[in-house]
């Protein structure tokens, strides 16, 4: 089977386009080094390839089901748990103090997206349990973190996060999960949630949700939201896991894909009073939820990037391997079959994938580097910082789950009829990777994000930084062999986004919150392209650099991303021009339409 | 469960758009009547409703496998097959001394699009058989036709179309299947079929197979292949059904979707001699079974546009019916939620559907009606009538199975996590149609075949009867309200295109064939929107025109074919650009990738 992942590749974007080494001058980070960050990183190969892929097809075809009141999963999974622990993964990038290796958050992203093309299913509870520790970390109590967070950091239970419901899925103001306070300030609470990931199963001692719900008497709306934790079951003061809390598992939802992920309908204080605890403030629950929401949604778009990579990877070695027709220009038809690969059309579906997925991953691991220097970079640009990560989070969440997709449709289009079966695993990613688009934030939220929110914070400061960014990176490349046709691409898609957006926003007022946000699905492609044209960019011109030194596999490999970046700047780039087009004339089509004309 | 097709449309495409019953003045339909048509298409509707939908995911969630060496299929399937038979549509197009109707193919066109949106698996069988009898009764001798194809048209038996080798499948020229002559004037057949589509069951009493061979020492190459004709089981000189003809079943292929349909990889020859008659000329078995191919190719796209079909009807259901959240201008939390299909972004989800499934079913009727006017139209068209639906094929095969698969993402969005469950059909249409862009050609073969053949086929008459009859339409619909701003985006696709083709074609030679095919998949993608483009034209001007008078429910279809014309102008024509400006610019990026820089 085809490698899930390209060692190489993530070594260039790490050490050369990004300069995660010098990350080891920063005080969190001194006792570390690049062979500490690559000893990880070997680790996670190894584990990934050897206790999740093993079962990845095996969890596909056997989805999670109900025998005898439980949850049974494939039994690779439980291994698979319990070689991401020993291997202490759980808690790499926590405190020393806390078991952790303190890794910056740009190495533990890599580390996953290990597992992430390996197993998407299975890594499915592993980072919903670290995302949940996290969100704790930064809002529980010294009591709650040393209850309910460090059993997560050791991996011995698990977490999730639950939010929707079976009537507020997208629309979480409408919640109605309540939750009503105890004299021991706790509180009882009372519901049922939809979509909960990781919701039940056997792998953990017990699992921690994160749950939204409104105290009796709040507000209507998101101010009333507070988020609880709550535990399956009670936790006793000694840290040992007591009796049932009375959540119960009401049904499994049945998925196209994603199926190694158990997927829940769970009710809560059902047959028994549910506890809850408040953690952060009280009717701040969504903006504390955003806090993990944030990290999953970089999650969900390395996720989609690592899917549509191994299908890549797979595709690529099919294509190698399969030899059929010829060139249009041969004339004997006794001559030798070549390889597909030799195919102009065959070599236009890999470079495709080649410059999403490569494009994606060097955009997912730059966001998570920006997490980086928010905690451990210079405190004076940590505003901007943020401010940059914010308007990119619904690019990194959505771009990857849109354009894998699309890398994953060329990739059975290359194996033709065998890429339709289950003889390969690409129709698999192919399934899994159409859930991204929806979870963790719909393509129409992260829209709706970019151009409500994103683009005007701050007096529209996130836009201008990247803006200077990419600027930057533009004058620094300039005269470079080989990169000019990116260069003058990305130039043109910034024109044509930067032109596009000052013309939406300054119709704002007249055209009301409606019309306004009519087309932000466009602002979405259109800055997305425009983004990844600039992760297309960095990662050309440090191949042009290299390229006069390089030798044999190195000089192939840097050949291959400057092609791959002037494919992304003839074939992909030139889309940015409709999509701005579209979004500077407030076209009202789809606001004009009619329910009952259709 | 959401009707799987809108009736009201299906009668705008074919006597509004269309003239169907003009038809009816042509000798050969002398004896039809509108009335006539509507009846059998209500039939249609009727049959596919009852014996085909009702099936549909149970033979998703239990494909075919063989059971004591038999190929079971879900019960519903002979049913079906039954109640097909019994409504006559084996062989409704056919002659009225052969049992037939004589209804047009544009009609039966119809009639099929029923099946394919109710049940695409189960549709598989008759639609293969019905090919089958057409090519027999184009190159079949009249003890043939007797002997192997009035069965079929009573549907007793069924047929297939065997083509592909494992070692053999995009590139037909390298079969290997040997067809040696017998004394007896047959051949005996021996070798291995893959991908084929209804090559083993129990559905009826004989498979027909029409298999390439090579017969002993033919040329290597296209001009050595002949077909032939194989029945599973020999046939008796009183057309009784004799012994075994030795097709072995060696496999059946594990699909994505489309799981309905059986799909087989088939040894002849294997345990006992296979034995086959030749059907037309020696030598010339690659253009007979392109009767048939061809017709599959229409058959194929209009498959595409149904399964979107069902999945716009299915999404367009939900929106009207969940409600969640409220418009962005919403002040009061408190206020009640709206039905989704009030919010832009989904109205934006199903107006694509809309202009994609409903310009698919208008380019899939147009071609059908061509096919029409080739058999029965005015002599002196009909040359240019061929070299246009020549040039169409390839486009209205593989548009459509693009197009519908966006237009299916989208109904998957709709409804979001919902919509990738199975308690919905989407996921399933989703599943069902990725197939289309591989079978009966691949998005590569069928972009090869249009730039590469039918663009210049007959000095680029083709193109020009095209350029002819879309002139013609933007023509007479100067003037007409509303449809302003899709006869502009038309008339800019049409010279951008124009403009790329004379490009590309003005420096083919020194180009030569590789280069110049090398973007063949843009002049595809090009072409298709400006194509679809101008069916939107039709529709929307037939639109403004009847609006005026409409009323109630008719106003509302006319306002929103014109609605949905002008999001095909605004949203999806401005994408010709780009594709007509890499086309024109002869761009050299993916020819020159290498192999090894992958």
């Amino acid at each position: 089977m085809a490698p899930f992942l390209s060692k190489r590749d993530l070594q260039f974007q790490l050490y050369e386009v990004l300069d995660t080494e010098a990350l080891t001058s920063r005080p969190r980070f001194a006792d570390h080094s690049r062979e500490v960050y690559d000893d990880v990183l070997a680790l996670a190969y190894n584990v990934a390839d050897k206790y999740f892929a093993n079962h990845t097809r095996e969890a596909d075809l056997n989805e999670p089901h109900v025998v005898d009141g439980k949850v049974k999963l494939v039994p690779g999974v439980q291994a698979a748990m319990n070689a991401f622990r020993d291997a202490g993964f759980f808690s790499a990038h926590h405190d020393e103090e806390l078991g952790g290796l303190q890794l910056p958050w740009v190495v533990m992203q890599a580390v996953q997206a290990h597992f992430q093309a390996a197993n998407m299913g299975s890594s499915g509870y592993p980072f919903l349990t670290i995302g949940n520790a996290n969100l704790q970390r930064e809002f529980g109590t010294p009591e709650q973190q040393r209850k309910y967070m460090l059993p997560l950091l050791e991996g011995r239970w698990f977490g999730t996060m639950a939010l929707s419901e079976p009537q507020a899925g997208s629309g979480l103001a409408d919640i109605t999960t309540s939750a009503t306070p105890k004299d021991d300030g706790t509180y009882s609470i009372s519901g049922t949630k939809m979509w909960i990931s990781g919701g039940e199963h056997e792998l953990s001692e017990n699992i921690v949700h994160l749950v939204l719900a409104r105290i009796k008497g709040a507000p209507a709306g998101v101010k009333g939201i507070s988020l609880f934790i709550v535990p399956r079951y009670r936790v006793n003061d000694d840290g040992s896991v007591g009796e049932s809390n009375n959540v119960v598992l009401a049904g499994l939802n049945h998925k196209m894909g994603y199926r190694g992920t158990t997927n829940t309908l769970l009710n809560f204080g059902e047959g028994g009073e549910t506890v809850g605890e408040l953690i952060g403030e009280a009717g701040k629950g969504l903006s504390a939820m955003f806090h993990m929401m944030n990290e999953a949604r970089i999650g969900v778009g390395m996720g989609a990037v690592m899917l549509g990579y191994a299908g890549y990877m797979a595709s690529l070695e099919y294509a190698r391997e399969r030899r059929q027709g010829r060139p249009a220009s041969a004339k004997d038809p006794n001559g030798p079959m070549v390889s597909i690969i030799e195919h102009a059309d065959v070599k236009r579906l890999l470079l495709r994938q080649k410059s999403f997925v490569e494009g994606g991953l060097a955009l997912g691991l730059y966001a998570s580097s920006l997490v980086d220097d928010l905690s451990t970079g210079p405190e004076e640009g940590r505003a901007d910082t943020a401010l940059l990560l914010d308007l990119l989070t619904p690019i990194v969440k959505s771009w990857p789950s849109r354009y894998s997709q699309e890398a994953l449709s060329d990739a059975i289009q290359v194996l033709g009829g065998a890429g339709y079966t289950r003889d390969y695993p690409i129709e698999m990613y192919y399934r899994d990777n159409r859930l991204n688009p929806i979870h963790e934030g719909t393509e129409g939220i992260q829209g709706n994000d970019l151009l409500g929110r994103k683009v005007t914070q701050a007096g529209g400061r996130g836009l201008q930084v990247l803006v200077e960014r990419m600027t930057a990176d533009l004058q620094a490349s300039e005269g470079l062999d080989g990169v000019a046709e990116i260069r003058a691409a990305l130039q043109t898609a910034i024109s044509q986004s930067g032109a596009a957006f000052t013309a939406i926003l300054g119709r704002a007022a007249e055209l009301g919150p409606d019309l306004y946000l009519a087309n932000a699905n466009s602002a979405l492609e259109m800055l997305g392209h425009t983004v990844v044209g600039w992760m297309w960019l960095r990662q050309a011109a440090v191949a042009a650099r290299a390229l006069p030194e390089a030798k044999g596999d190195d000089a192939s490999f840097y050949q291959g991303k400057l092609q791959a970046a002037r494919f992304f700047a003839v074939y992909e780039l030139p889309r940015v021009r409709a999509h701005a087009d579209l979004l500077a004339s407030a076209d009202r089509t789809t606001f004009d339409m009619h329910g009952d004309w259709f």
